[in-house]
């Protein structure tokens, strides 16, 4: 599933936003409706239904020259799966709708259902629903995921407070390596460099890119034990979705670069293109690890429980007033203001 | 919301089936997976939860040319919110996802939301989650619409019974004479014929095409009071949404064409065009009307409890063995098969 090179704007956010305001309303058994990862909803005196929805567009989110029809419902499950992880859920169901242009044959929807089921079955999630029909153009999927969370323990994007820490999961800019490997035959002069790179190594951003892992158990550890006061899914990239979570907690962050946590297949692609690992990771998208602040008595508590499941997790930065802003401190000491930067829809891709 | 004449052969249903067959499992909590008008899972011990999901898409399922945004957003949400009603269910919660392809405006978007939303108010749905995204090519929206039964009050299409009287909600027909007025221009003949119709009656017609009723108190006391032992919701049209319950059901069915509910401006709009208002009864979709079978014992009540809440209820035939089919009977005795036909969303529509 590649991910064409283009920027979000405020522009999409904006629009969110203002939905949001006049016509997301509120109502008794609603925990949390537009605006987070998931919505929220009171099922039962002891249980949180967490609920989230993604369109996936051929050509806007996926392109299907780089990717399988395999991969691509591989993909979009893990994507919806990533947002119930952010908020700390366990997936229980699964809806999915398709519109597939004519062209396409029955091999090709089971090849699509085969790579969501995939997903799906390592999270134990049940496929209840689902509607297919035609397109004009172009292949569209749409998933609807349910999980639940006990009363109270879904993590939101408003919690973080100043003085917490800020932690990632997993590494960060693989996928945004895999992607550029992928399309790599159009550009000739990179692909000559690049081939410096060790098969295994290329095999793993790839396999990184095409077949992302949402940390599900990672998420329900966090909201189980209390341990984490906000958290987001990384889908649009770090600088991105820190802005989204520091917004919507009225903070500001100061982020480490030396702290990043990078994979060692991604120094090597940076290191044979001679580009910035830190950047890739900074602004590569779908890396779908999560980001989420942990206040001062709950670290070691995160760090004994993070050793014995074997979870890796990242201290990268921490939270500061939101008159500062978001800032990146370099490993010179010297800091500099972190832009937002992540993937606009809105924008014609060529 | 125009529909391109074209028709549903088996195609789509027998993929639904192999999907069904194939990846839809069964769950501890789950009552109904795929192959209903939703799926239900209990939620707790009093409360079923009724989840439906639908992708439309520009050219296929609505045409810009004949319906505005905000007119395609109200009849996307009220297709979910019949499906829920053809449940028995209370809608209670809406997740809307969109691509839209760049050319269209922030307005654009608020017109096809303002309708969504003006379906959803009128049964106090809220909007609780969204995703909206870009397109390459035309417009897509998917909505999953979240309702509410007390456990083991659902209406399926698989209860009906031999014996059982087939009744359905409204009138039929309209619609499909609406969407013909709707794209009257193109045919010059048939405008001048039809120019005879007043001027109501046309716009109460393409009212019925364009602002469909989802037939949700309807459902609702069919399922409160246990009155229906099968339901399923007009989208396909009579004939194909009556074989798809009687499949569901094993059963046969027998429908009487003199007992079909037309209503006066059908009748004017057929007798303008020389066309037969049976035949609008029987093949054309989108009515949105409810399509259940009543067993013998509940009728008085039902009769009765229709009467007083003013809801236009109409016996039109019943439910047979499997092994005579579904048939019709003409006025003069006669009877014949009623074929499947219904609209295929597989065929490449020009």
């Amino acid at each position: 599933m590649a991910r064409p090179k283009a920027r979000r704007t405020l522009q999409e956010f904006a629009l969110i936003r203002t939905l949001q305001r006049t016509f997301g309303q509120g109502g008794p058994s609603i925990v949390q409706g537009m605006g987070d990862d998931a919505a929220v909803v009171a099922a039962n005196p002891k249980t949180w239904y967490i609920l989230t929805t993604d369109l996936l567009a051929q050509g806007v989110h996926f392109d299907l020259r780089t990717a399988s029809l395999e991969s691509v419902g591989y993909k979009a499950a893990m994507a919806n799966l990533s947002d119930l992880a952010a908020m700390g859920a366990t997936p229980r169901y699964c809806l999915v709708s398709l519109a597939a242009p004519s062209g396409r044959t029955e091999n090709d929807i089971h090849q699509l259902y085969r790579g969501m089921m995939r997903a799906c079955r390592r999270h134990r999630v049940r496929l209840i629903g689902g509607d297919t029909s035609g397109s004009k153009q172009g292949l569209f999927v749409n998933l609807t995921l349910i999980g639940t969370t006990p009363r109270g323990r879904a993590l939101f994007r408003r919690g973080a407070r100043i003085g917490d820490s800020v932690y990632v999961t997993g590494t960060l800019g693989d996928s945004r390596a895999g992607l550029s490997l992928l399309q790599e035959p159009k550009r000739k002069a990179a692909r000559q460099r690049s081939t410096r790179l060790p098969f295994s190594r290329r095999r793993m951003l790839i396999n990184r890119h095409l077949y992302p892992t949402a940390r599900i158990q990672e998420g329900c550890m966090l909201a189980r034990y209390r341990l984490a006061s906000a958290a987001i899914d990384l889908s649009d990239g770090l600088s991105g979705d820190l802005h989204h979570l520091c917004e919507q907690s009225h903070v500001g962050a100061e982020i480490e670069l030396a702290a990043l946590p990078l994979s060692p297949a991604c120094r090597a692609f940076a290191s044979c293109l001679n580009a910035d690992p830190v950047q890739l990771a900074l602004s590569g998208g779908e890396d779908y690890e999560l980001l989420f602040t942990v206040p001062h008595r709950n670290q070691p508590r995160l760090e004994h429980l993070a050793r014995v499941r074997g979870f890796r997790m990242t201290a990268i930065g921490r939270i500061t007033a939101r008159r500062t802003g978001v800032m990146v401190k370099r490993p010179d000491g010297t800091r500099r203001s972190l832009p937002s930067i992540s993937y606009e829809h809105f924008r014609r891709v060529t």
